[in-house]
């Protein structure tokens, strides 16, 4: 099961969630990954966690001013990015851009979407793995397992028919060990979440009991 | 064959353009529509050619002003619209609530695309048809036959991989005859197609000599 | 005092709205105006009523699909346009280009922004008037008389500033006669509102109470 | 006169150029300035240069993944930022936003546009300047003061008759100390280049040429 940590534009600290990332990750032997800011990648990376961009443009390297461009990011030590996350929706042709930019700078590509129609068209596009944020379940309280169990299924069975290589992830509705255990058990092979960890008083102790389970 | 004659927002006269497709499909045989402004489909419309919308948004009725809402679309005598054309890119989730939208008002949906990647993903949002513009093509007097048959082999491989139902039409590189054979021996059961015959001196020859293989 | 009824997308008739708008008008001797679906502005417009677009786009007569092209959205009946509301934010650039375009086809033009500092970038582009719309009166039912009377002398000051022959309408935060007296006061030479009139049960009497005190 | 080196998405080493703008700017006492992608801010500020963004968005801190929080670019270093660069155009209401924001982190604001209407837009706006970016200037080999000497007159015009604080810079159509000085002489206060320094084969011989007739 892996785990990312979208740190959005939250006012925490990134160092202080990587360290905690990077040390409960080797704790656990749970993978985990931190997604910061652009501008915060290289610092972030340096703590030796795995680090995700938020967002990469379709743009290849040319005359594109305020992009974010796949190859910087690589550089600057990110390992992955998320494409198309539901603050950052892009168009079709840009997201199909966005995963060739990223294949191309080596980066592990996760595209989002919100129900299971629209993750079979993410999976079209050939990324290493989509992940479904149901949007009524974004920025909730209310864990996936208890509101809506078929949509993760349901999205499972869509990424497979498209692709049986692209894995899934689940988006939102996460924030106990007891939740990623379930999403595992409904097919998921990851999960993304943000404030649980981002905004907790204790980073370090929301991971522990997220992969206290695994 | 479907004809479809995008009039995008070319300074022609829609009636002229819409009489002659009229005339044309009737005495033929061969279905042709014409897609003009959204403020002229009533009148187009009104002309008993078949009538499509260039783009209708992913709202519903409610608080979204200078949208194009599906059902006055449909009711002004539409049948079907264009979404994610070349020229009106949506995001992802847009393209997902359009064809959505239009399908509630009862309007015929196809989904734009520009290679097989993108027609797959447009394929697994379930609309009626998808069109494949390759880039290199739009706009030119390269024909597709000669230029690249095999993007829309690959377009209709991809498509029928997703949903075997959905109709893949040709939307670049068709301006003759032996254009439309070609693109039909290719796996096509539609072309768009626009300039060609909006900014034709005679839209009426130029349809003719478009159905006249067929 | 210009008052323009904005239907949005609602399901309301809009014969019926545009009817009752051209007999308030004529009875009061009070400039109202509709504005609909563009699809809809020429049955609108055939009522006799004045008719206004929700939105154009920037572009002239060219290989644009799904865009609103002033021309035709006059020559369907309308006599000016909004630009720039707050559910249809365009580009600066866009902005300034929609006006020019709206210029073209003999449209008035009204360009929305939500501040004070907005307005007077607004005004800079030359329009025939813009209008405030501070975001927290958007959709509400409080006044802009009781919620923030100094948005609007504000909005006027920073329009003047740039240019005194701009008009200033107030555009949220009307649902009563005696909110556009004040907002006349306030300096407004117009009001916007949809609701309050699109989606009353009686249109009419919604437009006689709004007259009654002019 | 300031000048700002661009380094858009050009696949120049940023660190060599960073360098070479220090040492110049050093030697010549002409202030200077490199504008690297985001995940290239930190190190670019670390050579000592005056280092801006390319873009910030207009959110705050909070739930905005993908976006460019001006914070963590003023944290990595940064002292400025473009805003609605021609290769990155905002809406009227997020242009006046990152404004703010870029203002709360202490960054140092250019908003461009291109012509006088849109720099009068901007200036009211109260960036610490504008740029003015002539379209058919932008990328190509024409100066500013050969082909169109009047455009950058008239955008000093246009932000002094809104806000005489806000200093006007020359976005396109320099390439040489001659064009330098004469965007100086139409009123210009600094400059905007992008490949005549970043994609130059030696870009320290370039700046030097450029700061040569200061």
């Amino acid at each position: 099961m892996f785990i990312l940590v979208n740190l959005k534009a939250y006012p925490c600290d990134p160092i202080e969630v990587a360290a905690a990332a990077r040390d409960v990750a080797a704790a656990s032997g749970v993978r985990i990954a931190v997604s910061p800011q652009a501008a915060d990648i290289a610092r972030v990376a340096d703590t030796g966690v795995e680090t995700w961009a938020q967002h990469v443009g379709p743009n290849g390297v040319g005359s594109h001013t305020g992009s974010t461009l796949a190859e910087p990011v690589a550089d600057a030590g990110a390992a992955g990015t998320l494409i198309n996350h539901s603050e950052r929706r892009l168009r079709l042709a840009d997201i199909d851009g966005a995963v060739r930019a990223a294949e191309r700078a080596g980066l592990a590509t996760c595209v989002c979407a919100n129900n299971p129609a629209q993750i079979g068209a993410a999976a079209a596009l050939g990324p290493d793995s989509v992940a479904v944020e149901p949007p009524e379940l974004i920025g909730g309280d209310v864990s996936v397992a208890t509101a809506d169990p078929g949509i993760v299924e349901d999205a499972v069975a869509a990424a497979a028919d498209v692709d049986e290589s692209v894995e899934v992830y689940c988006g939102a509705g996460i924030s106990s060990g007891a939740d990623v255990e379930t999403a595992g058990e409904l097919g998921a092979s990851g999960i993304l979440l943000a404030s649980g960890v981002a905004k907790a008083d204790d980073p370090r102790a929301a991971l522990e009991a997220l992969v206290e389970p695994l």
